[in-house]
C-alpha cells in the first residue's frame, strides 16, 4: 500500500452500491484492514452487508473492516481538544491513528478559557511523541500548547463557531499565524489528515 | 467637550498648516489639553511652533498640548501586550488614557508562547478596573486573559504578523470568535479607540 | 463560578440527553440558576422533564432553571435595536443580563432611517450605565448612538440583511470602523457575549 | 459628445506627452471644455504648455481647459461629506458637476458622530434636486441622510479609514446594505462617476 | 408618509400574525395602498384574510393592498433584464415602481451574448426617463446600456450564476467598476431599492 | 524545447548578473530565439551587453534575443483591448505570440462604453483563428466579443481599475462568470500565458 | 444557430412547464438536436412527455432531444479527471462535446497523488487535439498535465473538497496561477463551458 | 532554552540599537549560538559591531552568532523548491535547520512543469527523515511529492506569483486542500517555522 496506510475510502459523494463494490475489490486485492471515513450509519450498514468484519466507530464517523488486530507502538500520539464540540473531529483523528497502528491517548475539553485544566496536564503532553491539537473558535489552544511543549504539534482547526468564524477560517488563520513555533496545520476538520501526518512521525 | 474627552486631532491626511490652524482654534475655544494622535515628528515640530506647551510621546506617536495637569484615578486601566512589536499601539492606548485622566499600568511582552510570565502576573490583571489586551499574530492572549480575569476586557488586534495574517485580520477574527466571554473588540491598531472605551468604563 | 456568572450551557451541537445530563450535574454542583442559550422548544421540554424550575424565554431562545430570584441593580443596562428583525438577538442579550443580576431596559426599533424616534429617546440612553446597540444591515445605529451618548457602548452586529451583507459582515465592519469613539464590538449575533461584557461593566 | 458631457481624460497611466496629444486632438475636434481628472500638478503644467485656457482645481485634482463659460441650472446638486478627509473626493465631484453645467452647493464635515450639525442643515438638503453623500469609515452618513430626505441620493464611499476598512470596503458595504431606501452607490472614491449620475438627474 | 412612498412591509422574518397586525394598523393609520415585499403565497393568504383588497403579484413576490387606483406618469421607467432568471427581481422592481405611481415599461432577455436584440431596442431605452438594468452572471449588460443611453442608469446585480459568482458578487463588482459612467448600483437582488431610487428620479 | 516555444526568462526577482548568466547558457544550449518577459530597460541593457542580437519591445516590456527570423502563419491571432491602459498587457501578448511564430493582428480601444467602434470591426474578429480579449475594469468586452464571434476566445483580465476592482479581481470574476460560452480565462495581466494558449491553438 | 452549437437550455430556475414550452418552440424553429444541461430526472420526464426523442445521460445530468445522429471528428478531445468525485462535471463536458459533434475520449481518476497512473497515459494525452482537465481539491493535475503536453489545455476547477476549499476556489486559484503555461480556465464546475471552448478548438 | 532551539531574534520592526542590546543580553545569559532571522545587511553590520562571531548567510537573510560548532545528525532534512524564486525562503529554512543541529540536503528547481527532473530524484526524497516543500504559484509540488514519498511533509507556501495569487494565498490554499495525505502546512514564507517543525521531527 502507498505510504504504509490501510486502504481508505472517503465516503462522501459515493453511492452505497459504489462503496460496497470498492470494499469487495479491496478485500480481494489485499488482506489488510480497510477504513471508511466520514461514514454515516447507512454506510456502515452497507459495508456490514458485505462483510461481518465491519465495526462502526460512531463518534468518529468511521467504519473499519477489521481483518487483523491493530498494531500499536510504545510511543503515543496525544489528541487534545478545546471543547466538546471538537470531539467528532478528534475521534476521527484518534480512530484513524489507531487503525494505522499507533498508540493514541486523548486529552479532551482543555480549552484556554479555563487554562488551569490544561496546565494540570503538562506531563502527558510532554511525554507524547507528537501532539495533535483540535480546536475551533479562535484556535488559541494550539498556541498555548505550542508554548508548553517541545514535541511536533499538528494543529487541526475545526468548523465550530459562529458569526465571523466563517466555517473554521478564524481557527485556521489563528493556527497559521501562531506566535509559537514548531506548529504545522492541516485543513479545517481534517482529522484524517492530521492522523496520517502524526502516524508518519510516530513511526520514524 | 463631547463625551468628556480632551480635544483630539487625528493627524493623517492633514497638512502641517491645517494642523497648526486647528490647534490655534482649539486653544482659543477652550483651556483644556489637546491630543494629536498618529503624529510623526514633523507634526510635533509644527505644533511646537504654535505653542511651547507641546510634548511629544514618541513611542505612542502622540503630541499633547499640555495646558493643565492630567487628572488621575484611584482605579487603574491595565494595558497588556503579547510582544514588543505591539508596543507602539499599546503606548498610543496608554498615553491617550493618561491624557483622559486615568491611572494606567503596563504589562508588556507576556504572550502565550511563554505562558508562565503571564501567569506570574495574574494579581495585577485582576486588580485592574478594566484590561486592554493588545496583540497581533493570532491574538490568543485575549482568550487566555479572558479566562483568567473577571473584569471587562477590551481587545485590540494589531497589524503585526505576516503571510496569512492579512494586516491584522487573523488577530481580529481570533478576538471576535474568542471562546472566553466578556471580551469586546476594537478595530485593528485602534489604540485610541480602546483608550476611549476604557476611560468611559474606568470613570463610571 | 468563574467570573461570577450563572452556569451556562451553549445548546447547539448537544443532544437532548447530553443537555439533561449537564443540567442534572450542574444542579448537584451548586444551588444557583442555570442558563441554556440558543435553546429551541425541544431543549426546553428536555430540561423541563428534569426540573420543574425551568422557564422558557421564547423570544430570547433561552431556558433558565430558576432556583433563586434574579438579583438586580440600581443602574440599568440599555438594549437598543435598529429594527424588529434584530429583536431575537436583543432578547438573548436582555434575558442573559437579567439572569446575571442586572436591571435591563429596552429601546427597540429606533433605526437611523427614522432618526427622530431615536432623538426623542436621548434621555433614556444617557442615563444608562452602559448601552448595547443591536443592529444588522449597515449597523449605522451604533455610530449615531456613539455620537449622542458618553457611556460605554457595546455594539452587536446581527446577521439581518441580504446581498452584500454576507451574514452580518457589513454591520460588523461598519461597527468596527465607526467614526464615533468609545464603541467596542462583539461577534455577529453574539447577544450572550454583549450581556457578559455589559454585566461586568454594570457591576464595577 | 456622447451623453452630453464635456470631453474627459482620465489621467492615471498616461504619459505627459500622451496627455498633451489628446488635448490637442480634442481641441481640434470640438470647441467645448475639456476635463482632465485625477490630475496632479505635472499634468496641469503639461496641459498649460499646450493651451493658456487650462485652469487647475487643486483640491479636486482636476484640470479644465475652459474655452466657454460653464452653464448652470436653477436646481442645485448638493455635495455632503462626513469628514475633512473626504473633501478631495467631494471636490472632484463638485468640480466635475460644475463643468458639466450644474449649480452645485457644498455641505462639508457633517458626519454622524456630531449629528446635530447635520440636523441643523435639513433645509438645504431637502431643497436640493439630488444629494451626493461622500463618506469613508463606516459610511453611516448615507443612511442618516437617506432617512431625512426624499430626493435621490448618490452615495460615494471613500477609501478613508484604517484596519478593517479595507480601502473603502466597509463604507461601500454599509452604503449598499443601508436600511434607508432610495440610495444608489458608485465605486469607492468615484467622485467623477457620482457627478455624471447627478448631472443626468439634475438635467431631466 | 416618509418620502412619499406607500407603506411598505418587508416580509422575511415576520410571522403571519405579525404581518396581519401590521397591515391592520396601517389600514387604520392611513387610506393609502400598502405593499408587502418578498412575500410568498402564505403571506398573501394571511393578508387576504384581513382585507379583500389584497392582490398577489406572484412573479414579483409582492402583495398590494390596493385601496386606491395607482397613479401614473407621462414619463416611463424602463426595466431591462439580461436573462429570464433575472425576471423575479425585475418584476419586484416593476411592481414596486407601479404601486409608487410610475409608468413602467419592460424590456426582458436582452443580454449581451446576443447583442443585436439589445441594439434593436435602443429607441425605447433612450426615451425612458430612467433605466433600471437587472443582470446576474458578470452584469455586463449595465456597461453596454450605459454606453448606449444618456439617461440615469440604476444597476441591480442579481444572485443568478454559479461558481465564482458568489451569490451575485461578480455582477455587483462588474457594475461598480463599469467603464461606462452615469451608472449607480443598488444591493444584490434589491429590486425594491432600485424602484425607490427610480421613482424619486421619475417624479423630479 | 518543451512545447515548441522559444526559451523564456521571467525577469522579476532575478539580478542582472543572473539574467546575463541565463542568457549565455541558453545561447550555448541552442540556436533559437530567447524571450525575456517583464523586462525593464535595465534588463535590456544587461542582455545587450551579452549579445548584440537583443531587441527591446518597450511597450511589451519584453526583450528578444533575435537569432533567427520569426516564423509566421497564414491564420492570425487577434488581440483586442478595451482601453489604452490595457495596451501594455496586450503588447506583451502580441510580442510573445509573434516571437512564437504566429501572425498577430491588433484591435485596440474598442471597449463596450462605445459599442459601435466594436461593431464596426466584426469582420476582423470573425476572420481570426483565435481571439484574445484584454480588458480591465469590469471586463465586459469579453462577453460582448463572445456573443459576436464563433472562434475560441481567451480572456485576459487586467489590473486596470480602482476601488472595488481589487487589482483585477472584478474583471477576472466577470470573465469567469460570463454569460457567453466558449471563453476561457488566464490569470490577471497574464499576457504571456494567453499568447502561449493562443499559439498552441493557432498551430493546430 | 449562433456559434454552430445545438440549441441549449440551462435548466436551473425554470419550471417544468417553461422547459416543455421552450423545447416545443425549439423543435418548431429548427430540426437539430437540443441539449438541456443541469437537468435532473424530473426535467427528463417533462421533456420525454413532449418528445420521445429525449435521452437521459444521468451521470452528466444532461438530456438530449436526439433528432439526428451526432457528427464526429477524426481528432479527439480528451477529458481527464483527478478523482471519481469529479466525474459528474467530466461527464457534462464529455456529453456536451459529443452532442456538439466531436470525438471524445475519457481518462478518469489519474490524480497526482498517484502520479504513475498519469505517466502511464502520456501517449493518449499527447495525441489529443485539446485536453480538458477536471479537478477539485487543489487542482494540481492541471499543472502536471500542462508540463507533460503541448496541446491547448482547458482547466475546469470543481467544487469537490472541504474546509479551506471554499466551494472550488482553491482549485480555481491553483489553475489560474499554474506554473505551467498554455492553460486557460473556465468557471467552477463549468463542464459545459469547457466543452464549448474545446469544440471550437477541435473544429478549427 | 525553550524547546531546545538556539536563541532567536526576529529582526523586522526592531531598531539596530535594540538588536545590539538583545544580542549582548543573550550573550551574557548563555553560551549558545544566536540566530537573527529576516536580517538585512544593516542588521548584520550592527551585530558584527558587537561580536566578531557574527556570520551572514545572505541568501537566507540570516545572521548567526556562532559561538560553538553546529551539531549535526545522521538523518537529513530535505528542502525542495519548485522554482528559483522560492530559494530565499528555502535558504532561511535550510540555515535555520542547520543552526538547530540538523543535517540538511537541498533539491532546488524541481517544479511540476518539468516533472521528470523531480522523478529523477525520488531516491533522495525517500531517504530523507522529513521533507520540506517550498513552492509558490499554485503550490502543486507539495501534492506531487506527497504522492511519491512516505515521510512527513511540511509544506511552505511562498508569496511568489502574481494576479490571483494574493501574496501566496493560492499556494497556501492548494497545500491545505492537497489530495495527498500526510502533509502539514506552515504560514506563507515561514521558512523559519518549517525548520522548527522539521527539527523537532528529525530529533525524535
Ligand atoms: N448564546 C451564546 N453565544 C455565545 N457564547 C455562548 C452562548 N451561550 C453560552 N456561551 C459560551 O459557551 C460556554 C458554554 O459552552 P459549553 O461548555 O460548550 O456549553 C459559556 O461559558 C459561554 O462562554
Ligand atoms: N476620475 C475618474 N474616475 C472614474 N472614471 C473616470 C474619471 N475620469 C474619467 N473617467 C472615465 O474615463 C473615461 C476616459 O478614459 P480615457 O479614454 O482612458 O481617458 C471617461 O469617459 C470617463 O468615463
Ligand atoms: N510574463 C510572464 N507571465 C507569466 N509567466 C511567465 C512570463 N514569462 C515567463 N513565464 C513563465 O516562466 C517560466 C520561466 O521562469 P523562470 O525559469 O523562473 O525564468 C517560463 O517557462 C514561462 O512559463
Ligand atoms: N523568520 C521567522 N519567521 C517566523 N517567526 C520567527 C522568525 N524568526 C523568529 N521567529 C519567532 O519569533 C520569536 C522571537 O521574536 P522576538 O522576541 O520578537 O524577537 C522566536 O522565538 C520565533 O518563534
Ligand atoms: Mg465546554
Ligand atoms: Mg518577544
Ligand atoms: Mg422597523
Ligand atoms: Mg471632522
Ligand atoms: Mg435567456
Ligand atoms: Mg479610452
Ligand atoms: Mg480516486
Ligand atoms: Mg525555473
Amino acid at each position: 500500500l502507498r505510504n504504509g496506510y490501510p486502504e481508505v475510502i472517503y465516503s462522501p459523494g459515493k453511492t452505497l452500491d459504489q462503496i460496497k463494490g470498492i470494499v469487495e475489490n479491496m478485500m480481494k486485492r489485499s488482506k489488510g484492514n480497510i477504513l471508511a471515513s466520514r461514514a454515516d450509519r447507512d454506510v456502515f450498514e452497507a459495508i456490514k452487508s458485505v462483510t461481518s468484519d465491519a465495526i462502526y466507530y460512531e463518534a468518529a464517523r468511521s467504519v473499519v473492516v477489521k481483518r487483523e488486530e491493530y498494531k500499536t507502538t510504545d510511543d503515543y500520539i496525544l489528541v487534545v481538544t478545546a471543547g466538546t464540540a471538537d470531539i467528532p473531529v478528534a475521534e476521527e483523528t484518534a480512530v484513524t491513528a489507531t487503525v494505522m497502528g499507533n498508540q493514541v491517548k486523548r486529552l479532551y475539553d482543555v480549552g484556554v478559557a479555563g487554562i488551569h485544566r490544561l496546565l494540570d496536564n503538562v506531563a502527558i503532553i510532554n511525554h507524547a511523541k507528537t501532539v495533535i491539537v483540535v480546536a475551533g473558535m479562535e484556535g488559541a489552544l494550539a498556541s498555548v500548547v505550542g508554548g508548553l511543549c517541545d514535541k511536533p504539534i499538528i494543529a487541526v482547526p475545526t468548523s465550530i463557531g459562529y458569526g465571523a468564524n466563517f466555517g473554521g477560517i478564524s481557527a485556521l488563520l489563528g493556527m497559521l499565524t501562531s506566535c509559537a513555533s514548531g506548529i504545522a496545520v492541516v485543513n479545517i476538520d481534517n482529522g484524517f489528515g492530521a492522523a496520517c501526518m502524526a502516524s508518519k512521525i510516530n513511526k520514524l
